[in-house]
């Protein structure tokens, strides 16, 4: 992590700022190993332009904070003390003044701005979330590892909600058995709310798992993730239970068409937005392009959704190491809905799939 | 829903400002009844002097925005669209401008100021944080019907995971198990990460289940809470698995007696902080003082940590209909950690507990 800490302070000093101040939990893992959900309390990272940073957390935490490997400064704090305050103490024994600071603009609230402004004093804002988005863009091999195992419990994870499906069974019973697996094979945390949705339920992008009942003729969309220390998977499947009808047949060969097209472009050089724009042409040439109403795709990383966003206007050029979904979907209403994603991998001739789960459909 | 709009429209009045922006999923789910993550997505709700309020959302999920019983305006979005853009004209379109704007400082990120700022011109910037958690303060009947049922939920929670224990049995086995059966009866959601810890996991305020197996003469600490249509409940139990040794029964008996010090005190016009106080002063005369690190509990609803802090320097005033949790504990390093937590709703003269489990040492 002193690595981590290293480059911050170098791009300190190019920038001519005197401190940087983190405080999103992505950003604090990626930095400092420990990684926490303080809720209302403050969590942050004080990285000076040189010597040793420090980290804030819960006095209660302050165990965790160093069994995750943090071996620098730690302010651990009571519920009753300010530890802006107490920072800005341990500031003015070494006579340190905060004049320009680094700060995640995408993260700090207001009001946590003013709290730092009333212990620090007037000083300017500059945002180091670029840097930072930057910093984590291209996966090392280290972080590839964890990513590969958090896509192989997510195929694993489709693999069992399939082979639940069962007349009879709610979306919830299906969830339940999922995640039940999951937890067996010590996964502690999903990435996100994991979804199971069946039927014309499908046909929502965001919907809500309930105790709707598989029926026969169904296709059944899962979308699911797993964190595995602290790095995200991202997988949605869509299967058929029982035979389907041509119409849904269509979605899902032109969704695949679509996903497949997408995935046969990823190269470095190739553009986010070349992606995002020939799989869309592939639904609208389907004469499904209304129905398609989100970007292709998104960064993947200790964030389920990082940067970059693969939409048609982002520009930016790809490079090996990069990892993101790539995700179309055909949401027809009252019909069905099919989306196909994967965690992609930019390799240095193209790409690799961490995730693997069949996409021929599978009927169960 | 619109009675909540007219309450922010009054406050608008009173502090002479033109409009309100609110972008916390809890305040969004308070004043209009829909209840979503919008991830890194815009999800706002635009509240204007008079007239009508707009809901801002990814377009995508504008059905369930509607489903949801929001029968204001809504601007739905694409992935490639600027949704402060869009209300931007609206507001030119009716020549609206907005110079005094209340927004949730405790939430806005400077970012998603400067964007606002970007389309609205300079304007100045008012907190509705407080009078926000003052219009949540109070539960309505309708609001304790859900609590109750989030709590009933938490109960039944801890009762399958005392029967799920069994020596060889993980943390993460029981904890798979409980959240089994909360799925099976159609809960989608956790108020937050659910613990199991046993043994001297139990002695970390904010531990991780992971594979420790329950042995004999082990404490376990269960800590979850269910979401049940937006209400939340935090419930936790420490439990015996086969003999204790009496320090541990010490330790049991002291956070008991702390926790129901403090309960008997509940009543309006007590102040906050004389409980914390109270329970505190239970735990130090039993010489464990140094071993309660955390504030005694935390206000309770829409959000699992909310408004208000029960904290010994806390002196606001209880009154009928607040719900907050009261959860001492005590945690000695490599002995034990006993944790009793109740949801509690101050009544006319007193109070009573929204959740229900035995907190006699149970013994399995």
């Amino acid at each position: 992590m002193t690595n981590k800490i290293n480059q911050i302070q170098q791009y300190l000093t190019d920038n001519s700022l005197n401190a940087a101040f983190l405080t999103s939990t992505d950003n604090i893992y990626f930095t400092t190993g420990f990684r926490s959900n303080p809720h209302e309390r403050w969590l942050a990272v004080f990285i000076p332009l040189s010597g040793e940073a420090t980290l804030i957390c819960p006095g209660m935490e302050e165990p965790e904070a160093r069994h995750s490997g943090w071996k620098g400064h730690i302010i651990g704090y009571s519920d009753t003390e300010n530890p802006i305050a107490l920072l800005q103490q341990e500031l003015e024994n070494k006579n340190s003044k905060i004049s320009t600071l680094a700060v995640e603009t995408s993260h700090l609230t207001i009001d946590r701005l003013t709290v730092l402004k009333k212990s620090f004093g007037e000083f300017s804002v500059q945002s180091i979330d670029a840097a930072l988005n930057d910093m984590r863009l291209i996966k090392t091999e280290e972080e590839l590892v964890l990513l590969r195992k958090a896509a192989e419990l997510a195929d694993y994870a489709i693999d069992v909600g399939c082979k639940e499906l069962a007349e009879g069974k709610t979306e919830l019973d299906i969830l339940a058995a999922v995640e039940y697996e999951l937890k067996r094979k010590g996964v502690t945390e999903m990435a996100f709310s994991t979804m199971v949705l069946t039927g014309k339920n499908g046909a929502s992008p965001h919907g809500t798992p309930g105790l709707s009942k598989v029926q026969k003729g169904d296709l059944v969309l899962f979308d699911l993730g797993v964190v595995y220390e602290g790095y995200c998977s991202d997988i949605t499947r869509t299967v058929a239970f029982g035979d389907i009808t041509d119409e849904q047949k269509k979605i899902y060969d032109t969704v695949l068409a679509a996903q497949q097209k997408a995935l046969e472009m990823v190269k470095p050089g190739v553009k986010a937005s070349e992606l995002d724009k020939a799989a869309r042409q592939v639904i609208e040439d389907a004469g499904f392009g209304d129905f398609f109403p989100h970007r292709l795709g998104h960064g993947l990383g200790i964030n389920v959704h990082e940067y970059p966003s693969i939409t048609s206007e982002n520009d930016l050029e790809l490079k090996e190491g990069m990892t993101f979904t790539i995700e179309p979907g055909i949401y027809v209403p009252n019909v069905a809905g099919v989306r196909i994603e994967d965690d992609v991998l930019v390799t240095g001739d193209g790409y690799e799939t961490l995730t693997t789960f069949p996409k021929t459909l599978q009927t169960f």
